[in-house]
């Protein structure tokens, strides 16, 4: 008789425990899955403080210690510890082009994919990417390579309407979105790891809106051409 | 002794089946929640079954039953079932544009928020949607409303960067993301329904970056301009 109360009060404690178990997962998982919506134009403040925590700029006339969506956005993107693969239309803003930077002497693997018509007009910091010795591929072909998001560390996803723009930034009604969701951040993983794919100039020549398997073989002028870039 | 096996096995019984509908309910509400990524250029492909399913027109040299990411875009949209809000910078596609009205002659409430300078644009469908008897809110101030996402019956949010144009949708290397996590539609729909009292031309007037509390009353000619629109 022992036996059988020892084995059915075991088994309720074993069950119990269980739940209570699988409660905490779940309350850890929940707790740990980011979602975030920011919305533009973002008030104007001193973002100094992102940079370098203990600098305080006397010079600066914003608002001191505010969080607005930009500096949200800006927290976000400085969080990467391992890698920051970026695929946007237009990107121009100075603070995000330090925060990149700052990223990249950090030793934050960065990949950049921007739009080849875009990268040519004046303001845009593409160049300044590439000189500073940023990996960055520009898209073949004669389609706008319009995306606007970015992938921190493999595992959040910053998406939306914004360019990476003063103006989109401090002017136009604009909207990020921030998320860990696992099904909505592996298929922008996958995306830019096609995209990067295809747009690399030195093995491979395929039009950008085309699967990798149908990819043409590059002429030479054309690797030049990129290559250049 | 029989008590005590009898409490002791209940117990356990009570336990599993708690532990088995909680985890039944886990799996309806994950199933429940849709999570899905669209990227662009979608296939050219015929979408007149989405708008009448018995329809068939020999005239379309389109290919015919196949699913691309403009006809899960679309079939999203036309799953509305009680209201759509529609807030974008571009207009212009005449599928979508007939999906639109398609909603609007079921009785969908259709709420659509447009950027006043697009809507002048030769091509835009913001004009025809008026026409339509669809209710449209263009934005006042000089900044450019530059987001493009939408809201099913107050559930389901689909954003991204893709305007609602022929190229963007056959063209453009673009993306829209569609989700039902109410972390990330419910700031949506506040945020719609902000712009949407700001942009009232018979009521306030005020810069479509303040909050409403900014909101200044509206002269008499720019409630005649707005109202023109």
């Amino acid at each position: 008789m022992w036996t059988v109360k020892v084995v059915g009060l075991g088994l309720v404690a074993v069950s119990l425990s269980l739940e209570l178990l699988d409660r905490f997962l779940r309350r850890l998982r929940s707790g740990r899955t980011r979602n975030e919506v920011l919305f533009f134009p973002s008030e104007v403040a001193c973002v100094e403080h992102l940079f370098s925590p203990s600098h305080y700029s006397s010079f600066c006339s914003f608002p001191h210690s505010v969080e607005t969506s930009f500096s949200r956005l800006l927290r976000c993107i400085l969080s990467a510890t391992s890698s920051l693969d970026i695929c946007v239309f237009a990107f121009s803003n100075m603070d995000l082009y330090r925060a990149v930077l700052a990223l990249h002497n950090r030793g934050v693997i960065i990949r950049v994919l921007a739009d080849k018509d875009y990268t040519a007009i004046p303001g845009s910091q593409i160049w300044s990417l590439r000189y500073s010795g940023i990996c960055v591929r520009c898209g073949v072909g004669s389609v706008y390579m319009h995306h606007k998001f970015a992938v921190v560390d493999h595992r959040l996803l910053i998406t939306g309407s914004l360019n990476w723009t003063l103006t989109a930034v401090q002017s136009n009604m604009e909207n990020v979105l921030i998320t860990e969701e696992p099904e909505l951040v592996q298929p922008f993983i996958k995306e830019f790891h096609r995209l990067w794919e295809c747009s690399d100039p030195a093995r491979l020549h395929c039009a950008i809106d085309q699967k990798p398997a149908d990819c043409l073989a590059v002429t030479d002028t054309e690797v030049e051409l990129m290559t250049e870039l």
